[in-house]
């Protein structure tokens, strides 16, 4: 299959595309290399050390024995999104080009209009070339479970049946996201559902909780292909923050109770997923939601394995909760539905405290690259920016 | 009460600033004469025939013998809004200044990321130059009926209470709009309930119905008051734009079927709901929805009307069917609440016929203004742009 990754140079772009190419699917991508200039502004850094996406190419061609069609360009430029579909002729799409950090969206009115503006008319862009040009097309979009929020009901994949005075219907879910980054990704929803139901696009909305994990397996032979790592308050996810945090010696810091409670995975098995998603589409015309995470922790939970799993390779690692610098339940129901997935032949790893060694075990090799100063998250949803503090034990 | 209007120069907002003068309020208003732009771009013009912001000031003193207020700006220019809040302190804001058309929205992929960022940015920097300037003022968003879409269940003002797998919750009515304009404000509602959770900001969120009629009283007086009338296929609502075409000779155009159904209601009635909505703000904090309508008709039903009344003035009036250019349901279910106006104290007029009445005689004045080749839509849902046929009857 010919898949067309637009924001290979991410942390689950890049990956996808080798994990694609090792199962002998024709290769291109796009990017504008945001993320990087993303996490600069932060004042942060790649955790692992990553290769420009000209040594990424190079690396791509010796492992693979092929080339890798790239173009450089911004998805919210039209008619560069229409080049790369009419170049390319690509029979999958996935798209992973999108501003991810909650926080970043809530540092000032600049930042969340640039987050807005970024991700809808980035995915707008897309489905209106893929109108025009390439409507038969399956798209793969990222989305996140944070836009379900946390309601006190069942959360289902998508859509739900309900009855309401006395007559029924079959409904989007009700999503109320927690942050402006989150909201984006509502409305990139709402819009995919419409150009579905419009112009007879086929999708497939893939809601997925945050990944960890610093590689896959084809990355261990060869350094050139390593993908980004990042811990800073915007762009490193809970779990991953707290493995930089215990390498360097910094306390793990779950915010406010800690009792907060999402759908976490693997990198592997977030490869795994993609590679289901597209490899079996949906029916032609049909907007499809997988709800991809493998299974759901409490951020204390995991931040009491990594202590653990920590103490047997020799890490002093300390838990420290943080005041909560989000506006956010810290304990609620929690019950999204993932058949989809399972169905489609998911086989989760099962497998989280090998996948936490090994990123402890990869992140010490770096842990100079790591800089504690962005480690404490200053962005608060109040619209503030002042380090939270430690909370009395 | 201190006022500002945002987008005053438009229908409604110049019809509410006369309308909320003429009760004693105080009124300031901004604008970036954008509505007139769009019009032209259309090739049309308003039926009646408009005066400058310049002259509108100039007759607004005459009238209330105070000065009216004005800045000229554009709302996505955050630094802008910003400064009209910090200048003019109203006590309530009075959102008007969006993109309205859902056929504009539809033309391309520059018209639909115009209106999202359009819509999307401005509303965005009227809640963050809130938070950051007068928190404690009351927004008051003009959303749309057209939000809801049309579900098989009763649509509720705002939020339901559920049943789902045993557990409830209240939640957010599930919006299923039917352009990507309507889909602007469908993410300015998620936009807005998230900015009073999180911010304390107090809204109401005003799912309006399609608003026809030429004049308010205090514009009887002085011809420099009138406010707009559009007939165009993008600027033009149902009722208005038949009307058009009756004054003409031209035959009304329900589009398909047409038995659409909608909410509607006659020009003042909407400055009565306004003004409740402002005198009677909700409780500090709160997001409150108000679906604002009068009654539901079928657009058949009222072509029905316009040409019996029609016949009662003179004019004889023809009704001929339409391709539909759009993507809907022609016949559906329809049953939306509206009990929270009425407990604010609205009072429906219940008198369409002579409204329709008044918007013919009116019209008939200015019918060489009404340009004929721009009363039959070419903007079609499917992406393409071409007039559409005449049904066999």
């Amino acid at each position: 299959m010919k898949i067309l990754i637009m924001g290979i140079d991410g942390y689950l772009g890049w990956s996808l595309s080798l994990y694609l190419a090792g199962r002998d699917h024709e290769i291109g991508g796009a990017d504008a290399y945001l993320r990087r200039k993303w996490v600069s502004e932060m004042g942060s850094q790649s955790g692992i050390p990553i290769k420009s996406m000209f040594e990424r190419r190079k690396a791509f061609k010796d492992a693979f024995g092929k080339e890798l069609w790239f173009r450089k360009g911004n998805f919210r430029d039209y008619p560069f999104v229409c080049e790369c579909f009419r170049d390319f002729k690509p029979d999958a799409i996935v798209h992973l080009g999108e501003m991810p950090s909650a926080a970043y969206s809530m540092i000032d009115a600049e930042h969340c209009n640039f987050t807005m503006v970024n991700n809808l008319v980035g995915t707008l862009n897309i489905l209106h070339a893929m109108r025009e040009i390439c409507p038969e097309t399956h798209l793969i979009k990222l989305g996140t479970m944070g836009e379900y929020g946390t309601p006190n009901i069942d959360i289902p994949e998508g859509f739900f049946t309900i009855d309401y005075h006395g007559r029924r219907d079959t409904l989007p879910f009700p999503k109320q996201a927690g942050s402006l980054y989150h909201l984006s990704k509502v409305h990139d929803s709402n819009n995919l559902i419409f150009a579905c139901k419009i112009w007879g696009l086929t999708a497939t909305d893939i809601q997925q909780g945050p990944v960890f994990g610093t590689k896959i397996e084809l990355m261990a032979t060869d350094e050139r292909l390593f993908t980004r790592f990042d811990f800073d308050e915007c762009f490193g996810t809970c779990l991953n923050r707290y493995c930089a945090q215990a390498v360097t010696g910094h306390p793990l810091t779950p915010f406010g109770k800690g009792f907060q409670k999402r759908g976490f995975l693997p990198l592997k098995d977030s490869m795994q997923c993609f590679t289901l998603a597209i490899e079996k589409p949906p029916k032609s015309g049909e907007y499809r939601t997988l709800n991809q995470f493998e299974g759901i922790y409490s951020v204390t939970e995991l931040a009491k394995k990594i202590k653990r799993i920590g103490k047997e390779i020799g890490l002093n690692v300390d838990i420290r909760n943080l005041e909560n610098p989000r506006k956010e339940m810290e304990e609620h129901y929690y019950n999204p539905e993932h058949r989809n997935l399972i169905e489609l032949g998911y086989k989760p790893s099962h497998d989280m405290e090998n996948t936490i060694k090994e990123i402890l075990i990869d992140l010490k090799k770096y842990k100079d690259r790591i800089l504690t100063e962005v480690l404490i998250p200053c962005i608060r949803w109040d619209g503030t920016r002042r380090k939270v503090n430690f909370l009395k034990a």
